[in-house]
């Protein structure tokens, strides 16, 4: 009776085009009972939360090229190690450093007030004891951009602009221009200071850092993130019409070159000749957290599915494992391994960095000679919730220059609904990662290198995205 | 039909005995159009979201005998005369005050990383250049009072005790005894400083501040809150098992004594026989928010009910505002109303002071003579979900010393549910406060205003609470 009931709602649900729009589509190919297996007991999975737990709470913050990136490293082989992967190494790179100092900001006039902000990555630095100077406050970028150069000049310059929230996190390329290219278009137009709205979603009280970029021939000026609560608050103290007044602190130095490095691990396959299959996260971090959804979760996911199939038997394709290092100053680890491995075949490349919410889709870029392994990897992840989007994979900072060399790449996309709350922020710390997402990002990334590892299709290189 | 349909239900809803103890009681007793029409009026009200937005913006933190709680009372007693209140006024009193330093915490061993903190109010400083400790970990007061005192003497104590959220924010008092009492208990026991994880209900990284206390004699020590996340990861750093090695550095001080005051505003009734009506919240706040919901919310919801009585004519009894300062600090505002107050007669006190949630519950400590006023309050707050506790009325820190003195209480009480979220937090800014939960706050003490100051029964002295 109830299957009958199931049947006819089934068939009602068909009819319906609305509905029939929200019915997954049918399986396009079969996958192993082997790959159905593994992807469900990854859903119990407790390696992915060790690493992020033990990762946040032996080392915490880990700034790229400092000693706290240093111990993470040595941390890092020792866990990869004790996991059992193989090659466990790291590759050293060097690079320059900079690091953050005392930060405050004060409202002086009209209304007297401290802000809360935190520094960017590569700000200048006020004296020590401080700046002074009246703000110029402009809601958007695009209020900045058609100011007059006189609006600028001499001042401290704020920009606001409220980031939206998006499932795919595409707001943040959007909004993100006020941090990537404000400070120096506002250092190139003579402000003394720059203060921008974070780029966040949320409306707490942290401030998101982040890297900002002077180009060669601009002098750095100081520049931070106002928590969103403390932008609103200036816009307000602002639109009462009265001169505000501002004092900032802001003692961050360029501290030199120093070293940094890749953690590698790997899964040896059975037929070197099929390529490696590249997969990671990273390991630096932001000084203001602990970086557990930022990157911690990127390298426990990606770890965890890589030793559930070593633990499984030999996998035909090595899986790599690389915890990079340096991603969020600059790219440094991603770049360093491309040229380190270029004369390697890689077969994919694939990222986990966006946070630990739930995987909700997945994108490839593969030769059509390997269509069947995207076919069977939309059946494989279909019961996780994962459905298959048209874009193409391949997206990421770390495997940006591998994919560019012509390396195909796979994308298991998380949420971004939440992400962009507190990225970047010191609210960035274990306490931010639900385990039951988690454990199903370590069955979607099982389940892909399930597929993927074992593909009897070659996977040759492809048209860069 | 749906008239049918809908007395059919509820007949139904009303023979099952779990149904039944949801529905509201009938109303006891009727009210006049004039409290509904005031009442519903009021749901649309700005003037108490104005008041928060004002002071917050405008002046931002007050700490209680600083300079920026005396510019709070020059913005108060604008803002009221412009309302249209009379008598408004300062009324002075002295007070010890306590300023906060520089403050913060690392990990030196086994794990090195800073974790976030706030002193406690009067809590002692540590050298300027800091003091090192060893950690000695309980994860209850219980554990900590069941400690031998050498597991303490000499050590930086550390105080977890999970705050569990409830309705009526009962939790506080239970849990809050590690911050009340546990500093001075450490002290006695010769502990060098006191970390304790905040008296709190959230999981983000803001410390919880508020005060403590060392009695006569104690010498106070050292005594911060930790966010819940960073006393949960020193708690997982300890469980592995090494020594914990501290740095602090807490550099508050006793500035000596100060100006203080309460700011009096009033609606003159026309039977100064009938005994005052009083009202209010508390003007000061904690430092490192913008006092929001506390207690911005508390003095702006109940001017802008008192004015709307005002504005619909002269109720019977007069209503005194008062803003109370120094509450968060000792109360000090309260014990100085009451002593200049004593010899008025007050028919009723009430504050708002537990944020901007929903009114949930009303609670009162009347006279048998005014037994009917409580009835009609019953009937008037229903509309607005607001349902009568069984407690006696009368809570707070302000109108305690007035309760007291025998004066009769009336208690609207907010959903308790999140304000422990970001009390007494850098988070306690205006965007905590939803407009609507402000508005149904408005409309409830409003409709209590328009029953109680023309309630024609006597409302003489009670028993206190």
């Amino acid at each position: 009776m109830k299957r009958f009931l199931l049947a006819a709602l089934t068939a009602s649900a068909l009819s319906s085009p609305t509905l029939a729009q929200r019915t997954p589509p049918p399986p396009p190919a079969t996958v192993a009972p082997e790959v159905e297996r593994l992807r469900d007991a990854a859903l119990n999975d407790t390696v992915a939360w060790d690493i992020v737990e033990g990762l946040t709470t032996e080392v915490g913050q880990r700034l790229a090229g400092t000693e706290a990136e240093a111990r993470a490293r040595a941390w890092s082989v020792a866990r990869l190690t004790a996991l059992g992967f193989k090659n466990v190494r790291i590759e050293p790179y060097r690079m320059p450093v900079w690091e953050r100092g005392a930060e405050s900001a004060e409202i002086l006039a009209p209304f007297p007030q401290k802000l809360t902000l935190a520094a960017l990555g590569n700000s200048g630095a006020t004296p020590a004891g401080g700046l002074t100077g009246e703000v110029a406050v402009f809601p958007s970028m695009a209020a900045f951009q058609s100011a007059p150069d006189d609006a600028i000049r001499g001042k401290i310059v704020y920009i606001g602009n409220a980031m939206p929230r998006t499932q795919d996190g595409s707001g943040y390329g959007a909004y993100g221009t006020a941090r990537f290219t404000g400070p120096a278009l506002a250092a190139r137009r003579g402000a003394v200071a720059i203060v921008i709205r974070s780029i966040g979603t949320d409306h707490h009280r942290f401030p998101h850092t982040g890297t900002t970029n002077f180009p060669e021939g601009v002098k750095p000026i100081p520049a931070a993130a106002l928590s969103v609560p403390d932008a609103e608050q200036l816009e307000r103290i602002a639109s009462r019409g009265q001169p505000v007044r501002m004092k900032l602190v802001l003692t961050p130095r360029m501290v030199g070159t120093r070293e940094s490095g890749n953690v590698i691990a790997e899964v040896p396959g059975s037929d070197p000749s099929a390529g490696i299959v590249l997969v990671g996260g990273h390991l630096d971090s932001w000084d203001l957290g602990t970086g557990a959804i930022d990157d911690a979760s990127g390298i426990a996911i990606t770890a965890a599915a890589a030793k559930r199939i070593m633990d499984a038997g030999q996998p035909r394709r090595t899986i790599r494992v690389v915890w990079f290092g340096a991603e969020e100053v600059g790219g440094m680890g991603g770049e360093a391994y491309a040229k380190a491995h270029a004369g390697e075949r890689h077969a994919t490349a694939s990222e986990s960095d966006f946070g630990a919410d739930r995987v909700w889709r997945f994108e490839v870029n593969l030769p059509t000679t390997a269509k069947l392994v995207a076919d069977r990897l939309q059946t494989a992840l279909a019961p996780l919730g994962i459905t298959r989007g048209s874009g193409l994979g391949g997206d990421g900072t770390d495997i940006g220059p591998t994919i560019k060399l012509g390396t195909a790449g796979i994308d298991l996309n998380q949420s971004g609904w939440d992400y962009f709350d507190s990225h970047h922020t010191p609210d960035d710390v274990l306490d931010r990662v639900d385990p039951a997402a988690l454990r199903q990002n370590v069955a979607a990334w099982t389940a892909m290198l399930a597929v993927v590892a074992n593909a009897p299709e070659a996977i040759g290189p492809v048209t860069p995205r």
